[in-house]
């Protein structure tokens, strides 16, 4: 469902966070630089002794370059590197709550680029919600509420989209396309997502749902999916009420505005071709309805991507995996598909303002 | 992942109740006839003029043969009947109450030829819950508990499986084969599955799965991948304690039985290649965790089947969509995937006694 071509490699750069030090993140940019899967114009933010130790131990064949925006080194296997430094030696596998500070910085300097213009858009490598609390920041949520406050907005959506077409040779997949799952609630325990569905805040996700779709996507008239709260989006009743008095009026409010907005449809069954076709987004109520089916249909593979943000910010669809990191065994799909996912909106915004 | 052959056609029938005969059911099986898509050995049970009528509307070329267990018609296009006489007239599209008692009798005596050992298998259209509670049947809530309580057990177990092998030509799926997906809970308000999930109604959804996989699908160890509840499967606690202080206990209450199972996962990385590799069945928290992936996989097309009757019970997975009834355009895909996944399972059973 993604149209729109990718960033031309010889613009602004995209900036790559690489996350939590002991985890995969890094290693993940290494071996895109190493298989020649970066576009030209990525950069990473990390420390570069870091980096160069962790390729070295891989055997990935990568020359990190240390530059500051607007310096573009080039060559084969060349990356370049924005330099952080880390406050404590890292390890893979092993958190150390002293580099909290760090795993924030490389956000900060990122968000600063992309206010000032210096980059077209940023993507996050893992980071660990546990150790950055430990280090100091007991408030801390994750990247998007980061994001959110850094960039001083009241409200963001956390969407999941998998580029199905980009990865056809790699998955096997025959598929109509790509599918894009946007969530009215992310991270709340289960039994607290019935209370937390409003009339305000589905109204609310949806409008910056469109306006994203059209501003970042360059969908003119984007169309809606969305899921019911109750199994069989509650039969009218009999399976729960919150599809009466709450979903359908708001929809009915949304279509009002005039919004092109289909549901409450029941979640089993709207991911099917006969209902998806000319969706170009579905809305879940809550995690796990929405993000089962687009992980499945990504094989794993999918990017992150925070609307309503004044930046192009994407990110994996997966944790540090820990366990994983320093084997060099972890597989960067993912990350190869938020950066290209954040070129095709970059150039979107592009057009839609040149 | 079914295997097992399918039952040979010259043996026992496999018996299809028609269901509501305002709905797609009749249409349905008889557009599989007038494809020669359905087995020599399979009978519908309804009302023959319905059917008659039905066919003549539809211009399908359908001999509709009137028989009772035992007897065995054959010919071209010819499509065994076991008769039950309407109560009053049916229109597609229009329910009458009146017809409750036809509907129910169709299932008594599917469930009668089971008992006796005249059919290898039951497998049944949708029917309309409302009209058969409007009938004179308040407590009715659905198929599965009325066979439940018709063959005297405590307590089932919903499962849909997508057979996808079967429908590759159709579908266009190359993945890697079929998902089976058993609920824990199925048809709840969402705001009342989180105090449903206990430990004992855990382990004992997971003991009637294993032993179903085992005796109809042949299974000698199987392996069950179990959902958590919470986004992250709860993230330690972070994100909803049930995963703690209710799953984990009763995983490892079930590990401690000889069970072999992995979890509890959360969800929306379970369903990917890495994690369904070797497992057998997946077990979810609730409806919509577990069905919009597996019908995303089937696109569309998976067959509902009953564990823990004393019978072979498989269904379609949709309703009776009364819009689309006596046009002709409904899809028979569920109906032969469950008909064909009632006849493997049959098979299983009579080469398990064999």
């Amino acid at each position: 469902m993604v149209t729109g071509t990718l960033l031309p490699d010889s613009i602004l750069p995209v900036v790559v966070t690489t996350g939590e030090p002991a985890g995969i993140g890094p290693e993940l940019m290494l071996m895109l630089a190493a298989q020649g899967d970066l576009p030209a114009n990525a950069v990473a933010i990390g420390d570069p002794d870091m980096l160069r130790q962790r390729a070295a131990a891989l055997g990935l064949n990568v020359k990190l370059v240390e530059c500051s925006p607007g310096e573009k080194p080039r060559g084969a296997n060349c990356l370049p590197v924005w330099p952080v430094t880390l406050k404590a030696p890292a390890t893979p596998g092993v958190l150390n709550p002293a580099n909290a500070d760090y795993v924030l910085a490389t956000l900060a300097l990122a968000v600063d680029a992309c206010q000032r213009g210096l980059v077209a858009a940023m993507v996050t490598a893992p980071l660990h919600k546990g150790v950055i609390i430990e280090g100091g920041y007991p408030g801390f949520t994750g990247h998007t509420e980061w994001l959110r406050d850094a960039c001083g907005v009241d409200e963001v959506v956390m969407m999941l989209a998998t580029d199905a077409a980009l990865h056809a040779s790699a998955s096997g997949w025959q598929g109509s396309g790509d599918l894009r799952v946007a969530l009215v609630t992310t991270h709340l325990p289960l039994r607290k997502v019935a209370d937390a569905i409003t009339f305000e805040r589905v109204t609310r996700i949806s409008r910056l749902l469109a306006a994203d779709l059209q501003g970042q996507f360059g969908i003119a008239q984007p169309r809606i999916a969305v899921c019911g709260l109750n199994p069989h989006a509650g039969e009218e009743g009999h399976l729960g009420r919150e599809e009466l008095d709450i979903i359908i009026p708001a929809l009915d409010a949304l279509r009002a505005e005039g919004m092109d907005i289909l549901g409450p449809l029941p979640a089993d069954t709207l991911f099917t071709p006969r209902h998806l076709a000319g969706v170009d987004a579905v809305l879940a109520m809550y995690h796990d309805q929405g993000l089962a089916v687009l992980k499945y249909a990504g094989f794993g593979q999918a990017a992150n991507i925070t609307l309503g943000l004044p930046l192009v910010r994407t990110s994996v669809d997966h944790g540090t995996a820990l366990d994983l990191a320093g084997k060099g065994v972890a597989d960067p799909g993912s990350l190869k598909v938020a950066i290209d996912l954040a070129r095709r909106l970059a150039a979107q915004r592009l057009s839609a303002t040149a």
